[in-house]
């Protein structure tokens, strides 16, 4: 069993994957807490309110998401321990992710702005309805009442299918909103060219950590 | 060979690939000819220089790459022609890139805007470079002058590895842009509801394109 581990070709991805996401996550915090006005769900500054959104997706729906997909090679332990954790880090990705969109919502609602019309949006709650769909087919498919052995065997490489290709349609959505907030900053003169610069290495750490993530478990 | 490859999960995955593709395009060239200013490059008109620059990176890099990538499932003919479409669609893909991305900088330098500061433009310029740095390597590697059986056994997956995060690499490219692009239009009014509506719908086209083509060849 060793052996074969050591014969895969992206062995030594998976700590590359760890990494890339740590840095994605440090330079959105630097980028929220140093340039921008700090994240605060029950401020009366919408802008504190508007950036507890892009941590909350990025820490959710992208980074504790894409460590869930690594948890059945990284998670010491049985092969149930591993989805126990798997399907919690998932579950906890869900409760972030739907607090940080409350997050977003909010914002627009203190400055009359309206909802879901950005490409942005699309991607972002298309991701997360069909993320919770997902939980709950793998819940009650491989968890409780749990299916039958020739169901699960079925069912589980369109289960990985669909969470490879939700990592990536959260990804995309990060990487959107990004280019979004960044272009209105810069349209209204709102940022330096080091923030914006900032903010192009967050993105690129991001995407980063998606080729990694996946690669991982290719 | 028969039944195993009808035994394969995603086997009915590759038409709707093919099919996302096609209506990506086809959104895309009615959004540039019907809403936009149409598409010319030796233009005096700088915003139909712009438009051959989402077109022919979104047929080049995303529509041509995405068919290579399938090309090993759906060409007809020995293991030798499909390798041999396979490099010739990527080569296409990179001269239409190239192109594309000239279009973009000649429209800078007729409204005198700065290259290169947005995210957009970061991913857009790694994938490209990386783009043509896997052609080389996998014709020097496959085709000509050709390593040993030793070796392209070992580069093989990391050549597909490659080939699978250029392609999001383009994706995430192509919606970034998209973003971009619509934002400044919502930004300056330039565009009726419809239009953005359109862009969006062109977005997720390109997002389902990848997320197919992905799957066709997990």
């Amino acid at each position: 069993m060793d052996i074969d581990r050591r014969m895969l070709p992206y062995r030594g991805i998976t700590p590359v994957a760890y990494l890339a996401g740590l840095v994605a996550l440090i330079l959105m915090l630097v980028w929220l807490l140093h340039y921008r006005e700090g994240l605060e769900y029950d401020s009366d500054n919408p802008y504190r309110v508007f950036n507890v959104h892009p941590f909350l997706m990025l820490f959710g729906l992208v980074y504790i998401a894409g460590h869930a997909i690594m948890a059945y090679k990284m998670v010491p332990g049985s092969h149930n321990v591993q989805k126990f954790v798997h399907m919690l880090q998932n579950l906890v990705a869900i409760c972030l992710g739907i607090i940080g969109i409350c997050a977003v919502f909010k914002f627009h609602d203190m400055l009359k702005i309206e909802d879901m019309y950005s490409l942005h949006s699309w991607i972002g709650i298309s991701t997360i309805c069909l993320f919770c769909f997902q939980w709950v087919f793998g819940f009650v498919t491989f968890m409780f009442p749990r299916a039958s052995t020739h169901t699960r065997v079925r069912a589980r490489p369109w289960h990985a299918a669909l969470g490879r290709a939700l990592l990536y349609m959260a990804i995309c959505a990060a990487l959107t909103g990004l280019m979004e907030k960044a272009t209105l900053l810069k349209q209204n003169n709102q940022a330096s060219q080091r923030e914006l610069h900032l903010v192009n290495f967050t993105g690129l750490s991001i995407l980063l950590f998606g080729i990694f993530v996946d690669l991982s478990v290719a």
